[in-house]
């Protein structure tokens, strides 16, 4: 090979064509492209026995135009109405915002988009101007019982905008996306839920400007679907930030919420803490669209100091002492890091090589003790007063030393933070050439941490020529979460339909929480009964039949309240 | 009256009589006084224009047997059934228990049984061995419709463990009071809801010897009630700790939770978190009894680092000060206090009397600007880890420093520390010369913390004679708890709950929640529709009727759920 120039496929540099299947698969910022690093193609060679051949044409691209042949299921008469409450500027019957307003994120559906299946799709997509508008949609949909369904950034992995029974699909973003108010005395902010999250942080960052406020403010909230995230989906769906470990998940940022559902319309109280009985605000919390509708939300806001960011890496020379020293570092008492992460040896060491690691410190490494696939990264930053990032930063060093960590500064966190929210980009480029990367991820104890890992790597790596490489990023004094992305060739939507349950199988079997911050949607749900046993789920369900008794919230298997025939298959029997 | 010697009242002595009514309201330890300092004795001549004259007779001791007269409503047969369940060395059928299980620490109620009337009480009392006798119990009392309320340390101020409708009395506290596991990996304790709160610290802070642990533990829980209070109950009323600043309230240090309802029993899952959904385990948390029992706790411990603490204590020259520092302390980030009060004028400077503040100290204080009546009073600890503590203290002075406060050292929270729990001792000399001591309070947030503060105050100011005592003691980024102490003669209950209500509907017209950590019970039941408004009430009737479609757990109007009509009268029209 020496003296001949390595082969670089043809990755796609040009956005999709309007109108096209791929317009709707293709994650984020249409112009945007992230390929895979020389480093990436060659371990994907390696991995799946692939040769730069097979990497000469792309399949499935998806580039043809969305065309559904299938007329909308609502009466005439229905669109009407539903036109007069939004106005006709506001009402979209095409057929591709039709498709394209009823598809997250999911593998199974990009596989699907790719070779122009469409499963299920809205019969009509509306952007409500304001929150009196949606509570005059849900109020007719709800006399008609036409289904409603809420789409906001449509970044969800788990089907959770999917319309299974089609009817209304409102896509919150459009117009209802506005900070509309500070309070700056009780660091509350006022937000539309359709608001994504740069937007959201931006005003916050600029407040003084934006707002008159005497300081700058932070949301704490980062996923990595930050840039298609909004505010409403963080709480919906229980999300959390990659700087949740400081800041708290979605569930602990929000002061009050209003909601709008067919069985009343309501604010819950604006108290930082009140003993009156079971707290609304948190029952609606994680309700998925299903009990109804979040139309404004009062989120905790936090300063924003980045100026006293303090960061920090570390190489463990286990996966058992990365467990230890972050178990340490969480139950000591004297606060918290913001980000902090650890790697398993799989993850380590392939993230060593794709980004690139010098041979001569893999060497210094290893001269050391740290050795491939036993070696454990940990990287993160301390948020907060300057002072208190210091003691963190410093508190944790102590505690990393004496389970044998080596400091590898704050680079790699640096590293990392240029590229946390555009690793989904990559999907693309590797599903042209059938390559699929998937996650799925649940909240364990420490008790139990190892016992999971072990478990649900097993599954994965069971299967032949599949990558698995966890993390831990989430963090708790009673545990973590433990996040695991899967890498492999296949294309055929039913095989990894079938793989995906068993991963999920694995993961209950095992005993982590079917999901830490995806949320459920309808790809979780079928396993929802066992999860919570059947007196648990009756409380959901009675809940669902109080707000919703029509079923017409996003019906269809959400949150496993409802039947879902298909996707309950996948069951083990 | 110089060389005259003082006349002192001949405050009780003795612990009250086997069987007496005042052995059932005498609060906490039979043979444990608490009298009023000469400084309170003057004080409280010189507000209630009384003379020595007026302390030398007590009036309604309450020292007569208890005498019920009003046979069990239960069926003869019925008793046998429950007494088959706990076995007969568990039923209590005497007068005495019957009340004395029937009762708790309200004002009222002390009023009422100085007098001799006795309102409802439990037909029979059960003391259940275990949960398996729990769920039998409610079970049969479910076919039977038998109505079913909780005792446990019987120390609630809201008539929350009141028998509205007789029935059984289940006493948690006698057999289900151990802690029954320490996970020390996840730093979780497995409790049973009847341990009282010295017993589960105690054995935290023992756990090395008792249990085997490496460290040392803390429960971080420590409300005035602390004695006579239980694990169980600091949960389902949502109680807040003198050190929840730090260590959360209640509702933030319940890991998981196992319930018996008449709708079948279960325990929550035991996760540090999860995106799955509402989460059942917020939403039994306040359910006070009324959905069903809870019957064991795994709770989140912390370790115990006495050696670490650092006090402090603080003079403002005013209120406002006092206020504005404290949340530029809470909204800072660099850590939390553990115990942080703050009190009002009228709190700091009788508080300084009652303390016997020397003649030197108060002439400085108003040398140097901090004048009576203006003054307020601030104190606290840190907790945690030993740096922590440190910076947390030393970044609390910089900031009371600029605001005004002048450096008052941690003398005066190690005097309030001895006192912490033992204040409602003194209610019993009190109540024999008919002066009552009782408290209300609300959760609050800054910006509305002077309006909710003045409005009530002014209410109680109102009425002649009457001292108002307000601090705020719970702190949030968001805001905080305004508590307000009420001291006046009077001795009719009808005269007392008619301004007791007044006091309630000030909260309310002013904006505060209508408990902060007292939880709601029947005495704010009433309030309860409009501090939650119809949709938001009817989730919780919704909840109310799923888990005990027969209305039996606690039913008669705690939380509002059902209809309390000798109540819902004292709310204005």
């Amino acid at each position: 090979m020496f003296g001949k120039k390595s082969f670089i496929p043809s990755w796609t540099e040009t956005a999709p064509a309007t109108g096209s299947y791929r317009s709707i698969f293709k994650y984020g910022d249409p112009n945007h492209f992230k390929h895979p690093s020389s480093h990436w193609y060659e371990m994907m060679k390696e991995e799946f026995g692939m040769s730069d051949a097979d990497f000469e044409k792309k399949k499935d691209e998806g580039n043809t135009k969305v065309s559904l042949n299938r007329p909308p299921a609502l009466k005439p008469g229905q669109i009407e109405q539903l036109s007069a409450i939004v106005g006709n500027e506001n009402v979209s019957l095409d057929d591709f915002s039709r498709v394209k307003f009823s598809y997250g994120k999911t593998t199974e559906e990009m596989l699907e988009l790719r070779k122009g299946l469409i499963s299920e799709v809205a019969d009509v997509v509306l952007h409500p101007r304001d929150k009196h508008d949606v509570a005059k949609i849900v109020e007719y949909c709800n006399g008609e019982k036409i289904p409603v369904t809420v789409f906001a950034a449509g970044s969800s992995v788990n089907f959770g905008c999917k319309p299974a029974k089609g009817g209304v699909i409102l896509v919150l973003s459009t117009h209802m996306n506005k900070l509309l108010k500070i309070n700056e005395l009780n660091q509350t902010a006022i937000v539309q839920p359709g608001m994504f999250g740069p937007a959201y942080e931006n005003a916050l960052n600029n407040a003084p400007t934006l707002f008159g406020t005497r300081l700058a403010y932070t949301c704490g909230h980062f996923p990595q679907s930050f840039e298609y995230s909004t505010v409403g989906g963080w709480i919906v769906t229980l999300g959390s930030g990659q700087a949740s470990t400081y800041y708290g998940d979605a569930y602990d940022i929000v002061f009050s919420q209003e909601y709008v559902t067919p069985a009343g319309n309501f604010k819950t109280l604006d108290f930082p803490a009140t003993a009156t009985g079971p707290k609304i605000n948190d029952i609606m919390k994680g309700s998925e669209g299903t009990f109804g509708i979040l139309v404004e939300c009062t989120m905790k806001i936090f300063r924003y100091m980045p100026q006293n960011r303090q960061r920090f890496g570390y190489m463990f020379p286990s996966w058992e002492a990365a467990v230890e020293a972050s178990r340490e570092i969480m139950q000591s008492e004297f606060g918290k890091p913001a980000i902090y992460r650890i790697s398993d040896p799989e993850e380590t060491d392939r993230g060593l090589k794709l980004y690139g690691m010098p041979g001569f410190l893999d060497k210094f490494l290893q001269k050391k003790g740290f050795m491939p696939l036993k070696r454990c990264l940990c990287l993160g930053n301390c948020e907060g007063d300057a002072d208190y990032t210091k003691l963190v930063k410093s508190k944790i060093a102590d505690i990393v030393k004496k389970h044998g960590a080596i400091n590898l500064s704050g680079y790699a966190v640096k590293k990392w933070e240029k590229t946390r929210y555009t690793e989904p980009y990559m999907r693309e480029d590797l599903g042209d050439y059938s390559i699929q990367i998937d996650t799925l991820e649940a909240g364990v104890t420490w008790d139990n941490l190892h016992n999971l890992h072990k478990g649900v790597r097993e599954y994965i790596k069971a299967r032949p020529r599949t990558m698995c490489m966890t993390h831990a990023s989430h963090f708790y004094p009673q545990g973590t979460n433990l996040y695991f992305i899967f890498i492999m060739k296949l294309d055929d939507p039913k095989e990894f339909r079938e793989f995906h349950a068993g991963i999920i199988d694995a993961i209950q079997k095992y005993g982590g929480s079917l999901s830490h911050h995806h949320g459920v949607g309808r790809l979780i749900g079928p396993w929802m009964d066992k999860h919570l046993g059947p007196e648990q789920m009756a409380v959901l369900r009675t809940l669902k039949h109080h707000f919703d008794p029509n079923n017409i919230m996003n019906p269809g298997g959400q949150l496993g309240l409802d039947s879902d025939e298909k996707r309950k298959k996948l069951l083990k029997k």
